[in-house]
């Protein structure tokens, strides 16, 4: 009998202009998890608990720390253990903060560590993703990238899966406003967005896309900022987003260098230049949710570091 | 009575996924620009004369270098002055080598010097798109800001105009073929272009475009190369340029890192690790042409530097 424990972190997909391709790990929140392997088992899994902060809001039928364990036993051929899972919910869930990701990847950390095997990060990534789709409906692999590598990640490809880690330094304010959001809200969100573009926009959001890339890349966060407007996704999602435009307003007057919809939302990305400035934002961000009568965690937050390993017992 | 002589590179527009966005400017070309400024004149603009390789196809009726001076006097309010003009044309005319912008940028360098007038890169950037507008029916800015400022350059935003520069230095092989295209080129190129874009394709292009830069940026020039795919633009026009699929083949087999339709061509533009990689495939793609019996100017080419000005008297 192994037990293992390791530690990932929330992480905030899109960026604005970088829809599906950008992702950013961040020490706002982190996940633990817990895997207990039993030899002479038949490759079952089991969620023994949940506990954490937000343990109350984990649906433990649906869970993508249970899929990840069985999609690691199924890829590994792992048919001759059974696996006890214990999590330790520290990101909201349903926030657009990559909670269910972040959960699947410190699964198949602490289960890979327990079984001893060795996977690729592009691996890891496959792996989460399929976890996500049991529970989301399709595969999403930014949130995991990033809570898998840490830092900043881009999405080169799907098919084979390609991503490539950024160490980039950043800091960041996370809103998170406490609505209760429909069990299917990506879908949702995925559902308000326009299937077709006219040309002359996605040139105007290839100069946004540029300019989030060239400015982290770069250490320029103010051309990183102006790079997080978004011309296509963002519009059509925001009327769904409490506080959208009085949060927005209020981070971009005391000196954010720019706001966007962190992932399927509702939770709000704000960058900034230092720690300073953050500060500032985050007393107008948090008045603002006042202000509008919402209940909201806001934090400031850093790019956050890769999923590690914790204990092995 | 002042004569200021500059200098200009030719520039490559798009590099696949970046349309309209990225540019860069090479060494392979140039184009210089004499002008001549006369006192006590009524703001006359007179081209005296076009020497150089490809005099003889430069449309002396409507040409950049005039048009440019003519704005850059409309701008600085100086109609007491006469200009007269000499050309010396080294870039392939109507070959998606940015000649045009690169004859404007020149023209501007020079006579600003010679008016002793301080721009800023952006004004430099509005007068040479202006001039190009008079031209080509609208003004691109895109060429413009690679010769002026050489390197690697993005367009972050069209008004007002935000252009950054990195200092890249890279390895290419530029092809021209020697076609004749017809004179409203552009346009035609930019017709067959798809108003409406599945968001779907965006998102694969973003993924692409985050390559090109972050490639790029980071030295990682296979990256780079891998971002010069493109599945909007140069699909609709490949089949429009000589010799694209035999090109980029030999070109991709012997080396290159990506290939991509260099502005709306007819030239392409390959990316390579070094010089070595590129003398091969520059023979590869001469090999091509030849096979296919299309004459064309081949070169090794690097990122190319700054308009200059070489010499007042």
């Amino acid at each position: 009998m192994v037990v293992v424990r390791a530690r990932s972190y929330c992480s905030s997909a899109n960026l604005g202009s970088g829809f599906d391709v950008v992702a950013v790990a961040l020490d706002a929140y982190y996940d633990e998890v817990e895997v207990e392997v039993i030899r002479r088992g038949s490759g079952r899994v089991v969620l023994e608990g949940v506990q954490g902060v937000f343990s109350e809001l984990v649906d433990v039928n649906v869970n993508t720390a249970i899929a990840a364990a069985e999609e690691l036993l199924k890829f590994t051929g792992r048919d001759d253990v059974d696996v006890r899972v214990r999590l330790w919910k520290g990101i909201p869930p349903s926030a657009g903060l990559g909670g269910s990701g972040a959960s699947a990847i410190a699964t198949i950390k602490a289960l890979t560590s327990a079984l001893d095997v060795e996977l690729s990060h592009n691996e890891i990534i496959e792996i989460a993703g399929r976890a996500e789709a049991v529970v989301a409906g399709e595969p999403h692999y930014d949130n995991v990238s990033a809570s898998l590598m840490g830092g900043l990640v881009f999405i080169l490809s799907l098919n084979p899966i390609n991503v490539v880690r950024f160490n980039v330094y950043a800091n960041f304010v996370v809103a998170t406003p406490m609505v209760r959001m429909p069990p299917n809200k990506t879908a949702i969100m995925r559902g308000v967005l326009p299937k077709q573009v006219e040309l002359r926009e996605v040139v105007r959001n290839y100069s946004k896309l540029v300019a989030l890339v060239a400015g982290f890349l770069s250490g320029n966060f103010r051309m990183a900022g102006y790079g997080m407007e978004d011309y296509i996704v963002e519009p059509a999602r925001a009327a769904y987003i409490p506080c959208y435009e009085a949060v927005k307003r209020a981070a971009l007057t005391n000196g954010a260098y720019g706001l966007a919809i962190s992932g399927a939302g509702p939770s709000l990305l704000a960058l900034c230049e230092d720690e300073e400035v953050a500060r500032r934002v985050l007393s107008a961000v948090k008045a603002s949710y006042r202000e509008h009568g919402v209940e909201a965690l806001v934090k400031v937050a850093h790019t956050g570091p890769a999923a590690e390993v914790l204990t092995i017992t």
